[in-house]
């Protein structure tokens, strides 16, 4: 059984970001297969639980449904902690990342409008307060649990990427805590690996426009 | 380490009733704090890692995230699967779940009517149709994943539930495979329970005015 995987998706952030993301982090080396026609998403289908991308395939798996997948990359890597309360730590700072993501970064170009991303800045704050206390409780070490890498930091390094993308990096300076994590983090050969290699840019006006039109909406 | 539990929520179903339900199959008993007032929802708010509820006091612990605590839950009671691929299976039957409760039965009564739900009537059938496929896969056992209850299970009786409630049981007759699941499901012991002892009924304009009074939204 190979660890070499495909992912589908297309040629940008979107819900396929954290996949490409926990695949970096879990050391998987992986193609990409980016859909630019609606035949192509059509095609498809077959592979598709819900007819919805992003779709990963390993280890002779369809898998589809992005959490589901980050989990799945996440277990082969040993980032879900190993007893409990870490791993419903680890599990409850991942769903507030993507909360916060949901709440404030999908859907930029589609939904809302980025030049009006500054309205959400207070829901960033929100969640850097909360990321900064938990952060100081497991004795500063520049992670979210225990001393080392878990699914926790890999699912916050999102919405702090993107934060510093359209905030700046000094969205942090009031959080001293978070701007450790983000440093130490960044500082990990794999995930400077995927900064530097394999991270989208943030959506263009084409990018939104492809994806509509082979979603067809 | 004592499994007896504290539920902390409102008095219907919003995002806890996953939970109850949780509780109900994990076989865990547990009483429930039902806030009524804002001051006992702020008096709450050093126990709420996002300043949400639905709140599980458990094994010493302060569980939010309705997800991570019905995983949490599903751990303790071996219903996460014990092997790939039918971890990630369940895993990604249980997110197909929690979107068809966001898109369709989430915020009832909050961001719109259920005289309108009929409008949502084909993301339900849509849904169905992808139920009803896996099960069959499935050799056709009643669930989703094997031979026994899992959290796949568990995370679709919830929008099955609730589509009986808005749309009649007829809503099942084209899926007859969904339907063996139901009643499969419905006839475990502790199911059976849950629905006619711990379910909440839908939202009434009352609990809805109560909800936001407590959360001054």
């Amino acid at each position: 059984m190979t660890s070499k995987a495909e992912f589908v998706y297309f040629d940008g952030r979107g819900r396929g970001e954290i996949v490409r993301l926990a695949l970096a982090a879990a050391g998987i080396e992986f193609t990409e297969k980016h859909l630019v026609t609606r035949e192509q998403f059509l095609a498809l289908e077959p592979d598709l639980l819900y007819n919805q991308v992003p779709l990963l395939r390993i280890d002779g798996l369809n898998l589809v449904q992005s959490s589901s997948t980050v989990r799945y990359l996440a277990r082969k890597a040993n980032l879900l902690g190993d007893k409990e309360p870490d791993i419903v730590r680890i599990d409850m700072v991942y769903e507030g990342s993507r909360d916060l993501m949901g709440g404030v970064f999908m859907g930029i170009g589609f939904q809302y409008d980025e030049t009006k991303l500054v309205d959400r800045l207070h829901i960033v704050n929100k969640y850097l307060t909360v990321f900064d206390k938990l952060l100081k409780d497991n004795h500063s070490t520049g992670y979210f649990v225990g001393n080392s890498l878990t699914l926790a930091d890999i699912g916050v390094l999102e919405p702090i990427l993107a934060s510093i993308d359209y905030f700046g990096k000094e969205v942090l300076n009031d959080y001293p805590e978070v701007l450790k994590y983000y440093n130490t983090v960044i500082s990990l050969e794999r995930i400077a690996n995927y900064i530097s290699a394999i991270r989208k840019p943030p959506n263009s006006p084409e990018y939104v426009s492809n994806v509509k039109k082979v979603l067809a909406f």
